[in-house]
């Protein structure tokens, strides 16, 4: 088994910490976006997306997609559990990973790629979007605020997938200077988050 | 039980060709998103991001985002299966699923939502980056009818939650003129999965 992965992009990081969180060793392999290493044939093979994460199991199957990688584990190795153990956990855990994702991880993606210079020349770049996006996020984050005031954690009493897919988000909006600190339950969380062991992995 | 949801809008088609599938009869309620019904107080309580569907449970616990809800039945009722059995078949269809989802219908509802007329006014609209998105949305249908040549379904050999998620996206396509007919593999299935007496639920 391999994990491919890039260590400063933020889904190898989910990845990551929900594996430090299992308590579950794969061995890892770099592969350089900024080098343009996800584009190449090679890699194209394994993805045809070019995302990354990868995992790669012994007999050359490739699991793609951050939230099915996580999902495999999950099946392997419920406990400690990061994604519900009944329909109802595992619905109300999975709607609030989507949360983070779509209303908060991705409009961060979006404003990045669309207005930050490092994507300048990748990347066609619509810059009214990027700051309809950052907007968004902004929005999202006021209202998570709100959320966190009734309870310790995102999806509840218990630190879930969730939890991790809005560390990673919110940790990346530093490129676009979206940070929780004016957010006082937000910024509460966080630092809560922030000082589990998993959070460096 | 209740299920919140839009007749013409492809998410709550989604989730009602998921329950023909599993045989579940759920009681619906609609609300009109032409007339903004889920962008009032009332709706916005069920879901706070005013999306549909939305699940509400007896005791009055709602379950809001499409592959949320249909993981909720999946625990409910496992047969017949449609997101997997074991870690493998679980994290492939997932896979497939998010893919269905993020790189051919969130393009396509992109596009519709950037250049089309229905949101022309009601919300600030980047015909640029839909475009953009329409031109993705293309490319990833021509690498799906690759990937089509080889196998019956999109996730292998049985009919999947990926499936479905294709169907409501590329069905959606032709309200900005995409469409399957002249992709080979890709029309095959898609005649194959539309008559299925599902895709009319």
């Amino acid at each position: 088994m391999k994990l491919y992965e890039y260590e400063p992009a933020p889904n190898p990081r989910l990845v990551r910490i929900f594996l430090a969180e299992k308590g579950i060793d794969v061995p890892r392999e770099q592969v350089d976006i900024s080098k343009g290493e996800n584009r190449r044939d090679e890699f194209l093979t394994l993805n045809p997306m070019g995302g990354l994460p990868v995992l790669e199991l012994d007999d050359g199957t490739c699991i793609a997609e951050t939230a099915a990688i996580c999902r495999y584990f999950e099946a392997l190795q419920p406990e400690p559990s990061l994604m519900g153990r009944d329909a109802l956990g595992i619905a109300r855990i999975e709607m609030w990973r989507r949360r983070m994702e779509l209303e908060i991880a991705l409009p961060i993606m979006l404003c990045f790629r669309n207005t930050h210079e490092y994507f300048s020349g990748r990347y066609p770049q619509f810059p009214d979007y990027g700051e309809a996006c950052e907007k968004q996020a902004r929005k999202r984050l006021q209202w998570l605020d709100g959320e966190l005031a009734g309870r310790e954690f995102i999806a509840g009493d218990d630190y879930t997938v969730a939890d991790i897919t809005a560390l990673i988000g919110i940790d990346f909006g530093r490129m676009v200077n979206i940070r929780p600190d004016e957010l006082p339950h937000l910024k509460r969380w966080h630092e809560e988050v922030s000082a589990r062991p998993s959070a460096s992995a």
